[in-house]
């Protein structure tokens, strides 16, 4: 097997960056990670080293990798011949499920990418409402399109200016769409009503994170998802839940069954298909039923609910419907927050590490809980990156984002011991940076 | 199981439609097909009937169903641990393959969806010109979203006032996003010399079916796509092939090797996967490095090009790269086609079957082929209903996508006795219509 450094240059020859995501460059190895193969909590790289896999797939492999339930879905699918563009009963059984445990979806579509997901569902809130302005929160995240990936997490240089000239996130996108765009910060009532007020009327859809695992893992303050909810109800305006990380990382409801507010609409994923290809979008009926053949929305495509991800993700909600699931996730979530408050706290370390569920945010630079985007400024990104080589050298993988402050997480199969080394090393490295990482 | 009828009541319940995908829902079933199980050129609804496969999932499924080579790729998928999200040695040997394979194609990025393919593909070329128009030729198809669902397939009403305003093909579409598109019609030169005169200095590419399986499989007049060469290089537009059906259905290379013109950019499909989700775009090297993480436009995603889809297109290139491959296709395909020429000759319809490859119209209405869109208006879409509902009775299934004249296609894995059986069933079921379809 080649070096990651030689499968790099190879795969930069015919792979722009020598990679198919652009965040999968990781910048504290210097290369990507090239993987041999991942089984149950652990991940091996090309060069035959095994690692504890902190990534766990994006929060896709929320079952970890080639669990007993996936490997009974492919080989069904195999019995089927998979079936390649058809609709089946599992379809509709699996449809069916989300139904029940997602609280507001009465009908739900399924496709393939998280990006698919939030430009579908964003159609037909603009179809329902006959408005086009989108009110979205700094911070949050919701794809990789022309439609909301602007104004979501400017650099700190451009931030001042976000509110009023929405900062565009790549080249090539025109900017005449920054002018449908109207960003706010997370946990400003004050703001969230003006923003209302002053463009309620052209305006179809708030979108956000019930909890912003993409920016610091920050929580909605108590009461500012009812404000959400109480003043779009009240301005015709579609609360829009991305739940595309949230989902299914706490409770089978999401963050809606979490906190107990009900979006009119929501996107699910990443974990739904059970580390295989599937997002989906659901929400009230009258909402939903515009989508073709019923209504005038399109949504379409040949790879929409592949019969791979459909049965991996009917395995996935029974595996988490049993009774030993999530009770076994808060324990892994008690011992490794445990663990590392404890580790902050000897080191008098000033960080904190924020969770929801079974994933978790480093935050650098702070000791109290950051409320909004430009709270996660203080964060070291250079410092992160140098734990983040750390621990890899350590036979630890966490993966850099190449942004702000991004999620980590484990899964259903990794051990105890498996959390333990990862606070053994964690411990090591942190130590290690007591000195940047002084209170004060 | 249920019948078709008590599945599509079910299923609308908890799917808009009953389906995944707006075409998924056959007019001349009045449901969708719910599928039960597929192998090789065979499908069987969850009535348990087997019907020969004319739909073929839209093309994906060149090879077939459950194609050996894909039963192997999935079971090296799974040795591996499915692996989602991490890039292998494998991603960079499928590049390799397609940099090999398809003219334009120096450097190539993996996605799920065709859809998403022409998304990402045309902001790296809005990126590279620094320019924002699309021109777009009518009766094309691009996917399903905001950048290029206007001006391709406007109903007959809507379709004179065009190529002044732009028809918005769904609900919910921004009307400003109409601005950026200028539709021409297809192999008319005088029309795209006009449309680079007047706008090419604002226009960051045309893009174009070299095909146009989507309406009719028109084929590009001798010169047309030379022409197009020749004024995109000139006046500095990205010119980009949409290659997401035409790829690998006649040869390895696509229709730019089947025509002798190399695009800058291309997207490609559907069969790439081998009947799994991948598409893929491809290009010049200059424009592809415009991707993060070397330039500044973004491409990412969790799934893009999950484990299980690039082993089945290795497992796909391997297979059309073998000796018998296209030597086998065109036999079906002239034995198809024969067949349907004197079918057509003897009962004297007005009708014909355009077709390029493994994939073809039924074009009612007509003996001489269409050129452009408008040229497809002759086309009975009720009766073309009745026409698929008659073969469906008789065991022969055909997808009814809803829209104008549109594609159909046999796999590798269809035997001669298969098309002998289709022609007989088409035989019948056309000499049926035989008024309907008298010439003149």
């Amino acid at each position: 097997m080649p070096t990651r450094f030689e499968q790099y240059e190879r795969a930069r020859k015919v792979l722009p960056g020598g990679v198919n995501s652009s965040t999968r460059y990781n910048r504290a190895l210097q290369t990507p990670f090239y993987a041999s193969r991942a089984e149950a909590g652990y991940v091996w790289d090309i060069e035959g080293r095994k690692f504890i896999d902190m990534c766990c797939a994006h929060g896709a492999a929320l079952l970890g990798h080639a669990h007993p339930a996936i490997n009974e879905a492919v080989q069904k699918a195999r019995e089927l011949g998979y079936l390649s563009v058809f609709e089946t009963t599992y379809h509709e059984e699996l449809a069916a499920k989300v139904c029940d445990y997602i609280p507001c979806s009465e009908r739900v579509r399924f496709c393939s990418s998280g990006s698919e997901a939030t430009l579908h569902l964003i159609r037909a809130c603009r179809a329902f409402t006959g408005r086009k302005k989108i009110i979205r929160i700094e911070g949050h995240f919701h794809g990789y399109h022309e439609l909301i990936y602007i104004g979501g997490q400017p650099p700190v240089e451009a931030f001042p200016d976000n509110r009023r000239h929405p900062y565009i996130e790549s080249a090539g996108i025109p900017p005449e769409f920054a002018e449908l765009i109207v960003p706010i910060p997370f946990n400003d009532p004050e703001s969230l009503e003006a923003a209302v007020s002053e463009h309620g009327a052209d305006t179809a859809l708030l979108i956000l994170e019930p909890v912003n695992y993409n920016t610091g893992c920050i929580l909605p303050d108590p009461g500012y998802l009812e404000l959400a909810r109480r003043l779009t109800a009240e301005a015709g305006i579609v609360l829009f839940f991305d739940e595309v990380q949230s989902a299914f990382k706490k409770s089978r409801g999401g963050a809606q069954e979490d906190f107990g507010i009900v979006p009119d609409v929501c996107t699910i994923g990443k974990s739904l298909g059970g580390g295989f290809p599937l997002s989906a979008f659901c929400g009230r009926a009258e909402i939903m039923d515009l989508y073709m053949p019923v209504g005038n929305v399109q949504h379409s495509g040949t790879f929409n609910a592949h019969l791979v991800p459909v049965l991996g993700g009917l395995a996935f909600l029974s595996e988490i419907a049993k009774p030993y699931f999530y009770p076994r996730l808060r324990e892994l979530e008690a011992r490794f927050h445990g663990g590392m408050d404890r580790i902050i706290e000897e080191a008098a370390l000033n960080m904190l590490v924020p969770h929801h569920g079974a994933r978790f945010d480093f935050l650098l630079g702070r000791k109290t809980p950051a409320r909004r985007y430009e709270h996660t400024f203080c964060h070291d990104k250079k410092l992160m990156l140098k734990i983040y080589k750390a621990c890899w050298e350590r036979g630890v993988y966490f993966h850099d984002y190449g942004g702000p402050p991004c999620h980590h997480g484990y899964c259903i199969q990794h051990t105890d011991r498996d959390i333990d080394e990862v606070l053994n090393v964690l411990e090591d490295v942190l130590r290690g940076c007591r000195e940047e990482l002084a209170v004060g």
